[in-house]
């Protein structure tokens, strides 16, 4: 953003408006305050965020756990966080599964034959060389399928044509992956010999939608396919009229033996509370069919851009601010598990933690995970915030998905909502590439994120500590 | 469109407004303007326009000459014909050339690798089983790829980075197709091994265009490709660095032995002039990647909408209007040369002339090749097309695609122009589907056609002849 007098304007009263709050709230002194203030005007007025997506996608592009192009995004972080000004940079060794996509090939073969644009979702076996060929049973949700007796199933191609409903918040996307995640073995203990779904996506263009499914241990392992959604509008269509619909499933996905891959971790050292951790994180791998632009290149470019505003900047903050740029986060959250692990004792020292994974904004809404005692801070980071038009959300959030083990080891989270309504159009797909992202969205992303950055290294107390809770199985 | 009160009052007006002009213009009596008045009125309260598109690409899908779906196709507008009321159904033979896309597979080899979503353009050769892998020259247009001398281009892959320009009328594909159809031969007269282009296309999904090109007789034939606009911009990125960029290309694209397809014929008889005849086109045959909704299914359910609505009214055309489904437009114009090879002496009883064939509309301007004492009538069918925004335009129209070899025989053509400012983000994609496609939309072209048919075909004198063109080569 070129012109700065709206956003200089709303921050002069802002730090007249904070002046007040900080009279009964001692989290912060006003100099913290108007550094925050400063921060967040500063990236409104241009980043280098968009350069470093730009960078990422055009000099790593897809970057799929133990690929190489996920070796590669290894280095181009190392080089990434040096020329930021991060310290202490280092890689973790994180073990991934690995999975390949292969070919993939659909079609309807009766009663109209046509081709159809379909992706194996991610951890699907292959078929074998003769493929597969059956009948076509369609059903409107997994409740719907959970509902169905075996001798219904039996021998069929289960179709899922559910669609997902476009949100601004990630409940769309909530609602309708389960399909995706636990359809396979739903259909599978029926007796059904593959699974189609229509894309757990909101394009109305031709692409498919991946992303990870999980095989359950007590059912038979069937492929497991999604269509495009005007390729799902076809084959509904078709099995609307009269005559009996078959499909030909052909796929050479498989599994290999895992790889070595790596979290990139880098640091902004704290002064007087340098032991404390101020945690920011985003994932450096994606799915294979796109470049990763949006998930989670944006991500990536936000944090590390909030961190390079504030390293080159003439504060330091008080406590130690660390980026950890996850591993593995789609094929199963091995960055964010081998990261918990590793910390042992140091997760005490980890004050709270949040996460960019949710494209390049705008940022919208604020939420939290916080101690009850602290909620007085968080209301005080929305008034840092609001200028930004971000709202003022629950204290229920989950977070992202790589802070899923720190969150349930009872680590306070925070969680800047990204605007979702146009995301999940391009997520897990061929089109997440730059032509998606727009450098002044991103920059209103790095404002918020750089002055919540900002406020938790530098918040008097902390954000308390909540219950453990279970591990999700 | 279910509320009717606006067009309702509209039409009202018109008809009063139009009893003025045609005390001066007596092409058509009182009643043929109020008839032509009423059919558009009645297209705008809705049609079965968006049924016939949803039929054919659930029950046909893509129809590329000579292809399985091509001879569906057939089949489908007979029967499609007969239900709309038409007479004198028959089927045209037409030997089409036969090409087979085969597989294609682009990626950058250095300095950064990525795998590029790309096809191959329609007519192209496959590479040889080791593929190819050269260094590639970027240039800025055909014009610069020109003028370049052999010993700069001579082993390289060319890739010719030109962005076609998003506008109402076809103006920025026609300045940028050249780049396409030339550029293959271009490129192989001075050496370069493959061509790679940006697509002739405005989308920025990761959607590649294909379409169809021509060698020359005095050039080598290469392999040609168009790869995605975000494909491009990767390409171009890289290409910005100073180091050698690489590209391997690999293709089993391949020509097969010429197929027998169909043009479609269907008529509406008319009463005193029934000799006379006004054809109305569009192209049954779609390219292979798409399911053909918008290029041509638009079209062909547009004109057979139009046809129908006049078939089942209560009122007879004066002249006889010819319904004319051509077989292969997009590879080589062969059912529009058969065509008009076929009609001999009857190409004096041709009327005038036109074809849908540039998407769903809305129609937006009414343009015409008309011999000078004609164009007061096309005045006048402009006033019955205003109300549904229509404007007026210029004499020179080329009219469609299929219409070239009657208009250079100098038969008069109009042109009812569709509002193509998105219609380049789809055509000759994978996204050429019924999620683009909008009923209301199609309704108002529709409205358009019906009027301008009626008109046509009950005007007292005739468009007048022009004089014949030179053919192109």
């Amino acid at each position: 953003m070129k012109s700065t007098p709206h956003w200089l304007h709303v921050s002069t009263l802002l730090v007249s408006g904070l002046a007040c709050i900080s009279a009964w709230a001692a989290d912060w002194s006003d100099a913290d305050l108007a550094a925050a203030a400063a921060l967040r005007d500063q990236a409104m007025s241009g980043t280098q965020a968009f350069d470093h997506v730009s960078s990422l996608v055009t000099e790593v592009g897809p970057r799929f756990a133990g690929s190489a192009g996920d070796a590669a995004s290894t280095r181009w972080a190392l080089n990434r966080m040096g020329t930021a000004g991060l310290s202490h940079i280092r890689t973790q060794d994180v073990l991934v599964p690995r999975w390949i996509r292969g070919t993939c090939e659909i079609s309807i073969t009766a009663p109209f034959p046509q081709k159809l644009v379909a992706v194996s979702l991610g951890g699907s076996i292959g078929t074998d060389d003769e493929g597969i060929e059956a009948d076509v049973l369609p059903v409107a949700s997994l409740d719907a399928l959970n509902a169905l007796r075996p001798a219904e199933v039996k021998g069929k191609i289960v179709f899922i044509d559910q669609r997902m409903p476009r949100t601004r918040d990630v409940s769309g996307y909530a609602s309708t992956v389960p399909i995706r995640a636990q359809g396979p073995s739903a259909a599978a203990k029926l007796g059904a010999v593959a699974l189609v779904i229509r894309s757990v996506g909101t394009s109305p263009e031709r692409v498919a939608h991946t992303g990870n499914m999980t095989y359950r241990p007590d059912a038979p392992r069937i492929p497991a396919f999604a269509i495009s959604n005007p390729d799902a509008d076809v084959l509904g269509r078709q099995l609307k009229g009269d005559k009996p619909v078959r499909m030909r499933l052909h796929s050479t996905a498989r599994e290999l033996p895992p790889a070595w891959s790596a979290n990139v971790i880098g640091e902004i050292f704290g002064t007087d509370r340098s032991s404390e951790i101020v945690l920011i994180g985003a994932h450096l791998d994606s799915w294979d069919l796109g470049h990763g632009a949006i998930d989670d290149g944006a991500g990536v470019a936000i944090v590390l851009e909030a961190a390079r505003l504030i390293a080159k900047s003439n504060r330091k903050p008080s406590r130690t601010i660390r980026v950890v740029l996850f591993a593995n986060e789609e094929f199963g959250l091995s960055g964010a598990r081998e990261y918990a692990k590793s910390i042992g004792e140091e997760f005490a020292k980890h004050v709270v933690a949040f996460e960019a994974d949710l494209g390049q904004g705008p940022a919208w809404r604020l939420e939290s995970r916080v101690a009850p005692e602290a909620l007085p801070a968080i209301a005080q980071i929305h008034k840092v915030l609001e200028p930004l038009n971000v709202s003022l959300g629950g204290n229920e959030t989950t977070g992202a998905p790589d802070l899923r083990p720190l969150r349930e080891a009872g680590l306070p989270v925070l969680d800047i909502g990204m605007d979702a309504t146009k995301y999940f159009d391009v997520h897990h797909t061929v089109n997440d590439t730059l032509a998606q992202v727009d450098a002044k969205v991103l920059d209103q992303s790095v404002a918020a994120y750089v002055a919540t950055i900002w406020l938790a290294a530098n918040k008097q107390g902390d954000f308390g500590r909540l219950p453990a809770q279970p591990a999700n199985p």
